[in-house]
């Protein structure tokens, strides 16, 4: 950590500053410029605050030269991730793998087609919604507990490991044997959620926030690692700007970037990140371009009258079609297309 | 609603669509132009989805006329709320409110002591941090519930109400006797959080979220009064933007703009906002010129030792002068700074 | 265009309003609701100011239904336009095709040396800046005229046509015989330099603003469409979001929303989206698996002597890279990767 | 500047590029620590290009430590400058100035008639669009030239200097007698204007680009700066974010910020920022308690017929009440407002 001192700080206020680190372990070198003196910081600064530094009022400036994340770094931890859960389905290395389903659960019925479906295009993975984040609250709020039912009934029925997003710690108990546990984008900074799942032997889908810079982004997938549970994904879903003809916008450039940060895996979720069902094919192409090691995708039988985010929905015809691009395409990327054993 | 036809739509098409809603207790009219046609949406369509409407094909376009919150429109509730929690500490109205506090509880002797000196300053509210959301899980967390209880002793000493944020339902029972339960940005969208909130008869002060909309925070509002807690503070922190000198945009339209849109009190954390010190003064006076209704800001008796935010702490002798300003300034915005009594 | 009345909206200024249309040729339907009343304008509403229609006090909402560009659009021009230079190179339709180059010219043999490379490569048009736009008054402003110079000799060895961006109408003198004239984003919306690009009979490059909408782009498009020039080609290049790892978010949604939307080409410049060379090769992929026409790419000989974004440079041997691999990847997305013939 | 190496940097490396400072006259100390090598500038580095820097492979990071614009700084000249164009008009120092006026030029009666109420009510300046950017190539342009010249008139009549927009280089001979030249956001970064700005002796507002940062803008002001003219008032407009219920947000906590960083005068835009005329009036006591030097603000006879922006427009009427309360106000915040002698 670098730090640059205002010109008019006093030797007193350094040894002070100085002496504070020395008591914490962290090694002090300074190197007096012309105009200003610097403090380099040697040692484990990762628990150091920078807003602690920042509000001495003979600082300038403060720079972290490590990253402030640890488990989730690449450098100290050079090969890929893989998260595994048998019969083929894993995320990760050379797998290109695909999630799909639909964005809520709506009946047995549907869901179990839908998981079939699904499944015969080549999906490794079903998504459903259960437990639905909306901004109103006089919208559908998802099927909650039955819907988590619904699904583990759809799994049985065609052994696809099962994705659905958590709300609230306090669903936990609910979600013990869902195989991979989503935190959405609204919940990428709720920490105490984090923290819990930190304590679970069980892969975490952490999806980005709205707004959250990919710094910060991999600061809450170091909270779940920082836990003990090294199993997470991370999934890009479109990051909040001033356009609005998409519903987000789909930040591809920061896949191959991640990919030099750390070893976790990343899977894009081109049907939140557009909000239209015409521009999630060429996103998919273009994130399995980009690196991705898989896609989360929303199918809908009926997309008209699913009962949220139809928009951007695919029909099991248009995601076959999809997935056998897909498919064709994934070697000329490393990758080849992950399928169920 | 408004919803705009594509130019290819069948009559078939017109006639389910219009049924569909006829089951709602929505009656439909029809209007053909010469390039499209529109339907308009008479009864009460604040439970009718807009994504739901937008999926059709033939949709090319949908708009709200009315708007998508009931409970905290002006529209219905046209006099101002007041909160009010005795001994003269209320925010609404013609009150000018300050809530003052460190941004974490440190030690009995520090908010016992910034209890006192905010209090003597003029402050009617006493806040501090218990649990603290921090991007880093190696940052210091807060002192949890035992920040609680010193918060406590503080309020006994003083009298002062306390304000401090919950950061999960589960806490819940930690809160029961704090006075305004702060939802902070990140929770924002923290549905679960909100419904759980809104079963309180208790203030919540609903912080805006990073990068969420003045509509989105609004629905965030209607989370917690469609509960049945209609004491709801709005708290404009600053947004997320391109610009990085400040740690946000302190967005102040919004204020007359929300005194347009809502009853609900509304109060400005400059301290967050700007993330300078220096930054904290003219922007207190800037929120009152604007409408504002009070302000939560952050007192420290040595800054540069807090243990977060320090950087935008103001000490006791800086924020006692920034509350003889406001007290000067108040009446010429028709409003009278809170006094406890 | 719809327009929603506020409910107090009295009869009489109904009629007047109704009367301004008349006199301009619109025709107006009125539709009474519940709540509100909706008119509806038919005829050619593309020089009607919504700006002007939101001022009126009566009026609630303003919504456009047809598009506010015409030449720009598909609707009205379904075909691909294709922009043809001569020698096989052109942009659009089945071309996928590689505009490359320094970021600024900097002498004869450096411009002429990359020439050679970069065609050697594959691409089939030279890009190099003369004029640059630099942030600080201090940093290096290009070799302007001279460049201009520079280029033409390079182009005289080589045969491919020049791109280069022009900064000032007053500059076109010397651009006479450019091939490809490039509008920088800070110049999206300079609308007198657009007004005088609609006058020549030459391929105008319009990157897209730092922070403009897919419809303010567009709309800059039409300016130059609209003085008679409709040899437009599109360039994504990024925008500014709250990221700050790479130096602009490249929006490649906009990439097959805009083939929905308008005829003209679109390339995409990952070189200034991403500021980093590494991300160059990934994001080239993904822009062509997105469905753009083609891509800019900066390549400069020793990019650690560049004079200016060396960082993001590829060298002539990872440009030749990139493009063994776009060749083989392009008949996968229905594009030919453009020969030099 | 401080330069942060990579871990694997060569010696030989750390050398050559010391070599290359030493060239231009820039000292280098190194200071080895454990995971990394700093470099730290010592001299002018205001030349020195960041990018430059950033594109060695063995650069980490780079940061300045001082500000890249010189002439704007506060550190080089402590004192407001204070524009000054006579009878008492004059923007900076202790002064509060408003500029007054239509957002277009219409007619000789109307910007007349105008200039006569923004006097009355204490205007001390007269602003007035002659040459109006658009979005559109089909919305109304401005009266151009002739607008210029009913402007002229209505300085004659009433005494007020004026203010008014340019758009490009070329129409510089008409606006020799302009008093105050206005550079819009969108051409905050045409830098070739700019510098034709800098060799005029004539106060030039520039208005902060929609998406530009703050130290961007201080370095658009170095443009004109280094040219020789030190004329230069900002302006805060807004600048673009998601947020789409006002027109744009408005940045005031950047008042006081420049205030620190610079010593120009700063006004505020409250109209544009807003686009909603019910805004105004408690924006301009925000900007004026923010510590803005003045405001420009749209004031039209008929908003609802205005040509353009008559949305954000206030009557005579409420500018004046809006003047009186600033009157009224101004000494709290040691400012006196402008009067015209």
């Amino acid at each position: 950590m670098i730090i640059v001192l205002k010109p008019n700080v006093s030797e007193q206020q350094i040894e002070e500053f100085s002496r504070y680190f020395g008591e914490h372990s962290i090694r002090v070198n300074k190197w007096v410029g012309d105009q200003s003196t610097v403090l380099g910081l040697l040692g484990d600064t990762s628990a150091v605050d920078v807003d602690f530094i920042q509000q001495q009022e003979f600082v300038e400036r403060v720079q972290r030269v490590s990253k402030p994340y640890k488990k989730g770094s690449r450098e100290f931890h050079p090969t890929d991730t893989v998260v595994d859960l048998g019969h083929g389905c894993c995320i990760g290395g050379d797998n290109f793998s695909v999630i799909a389903g639909p964005c809520s659960v709506e009946s047995e019925e549907q869901i179990t087609l839908l998981a079939r479906d699904v499944k015969q295009a080549g999906a490794t993975f079903l998504r459903g919604g259960a437990f639905k984040p909306r901004t109103s609250p006089y919208a559908f709020q998802g099927m909650r507990a039955e819907g988590l039912e619904l699904l583990r009934h759809a799994r049985k029925e065609t052994g696809l490991p099962i994705v659905t997003e958590i709300m609230s710690a306090a669903h936990l108990i609910l979600f013990e044997d869902v195989d991979v546990i989503q935190v959405g984008a609204r919940n990428m900074q709720n920490f105490e959620l984090l923290k819990e799942l930190g304590k679970l032997d069980k892969p975490i889908l952490l999806k980005r926030g709205l707004s959250n810079t990919i710094e910060e982004w991999l600061m809450s997938a170091e909270y779940i690692m920082a836990g003990g549970n090294e199993k997470v994904i991370l999934c890009e879903r479109g990051i909040r700007t001033f356009e609005t003809m998409t519903r987000n916008t789909l930040d591809l450039a920061a896949i191959p970037l991640l990919k030099e940060l750390t070893h976790l895996p990343v899977v894009v979720d081109p049907s939140h990140a557009t909000g239209k069902s015409s521009l999630v094919a060429p996103m998919c192409a273009a994130a399995l371009a980009a690196g991705a090691d898989g896609l989360i995708i929303e199918v809908h039988n009926d997309p008209p009258r699913a009962m949220c985010d139809g928009a951007q929905s695919l029909t099991p015809a248009q995601f076959t079609e999809v997935m056998e691009k897909l498919k064709a395409l994934a070697p000329a990327f490393d990758k080849t297309l992950n399928i169920f054993k």
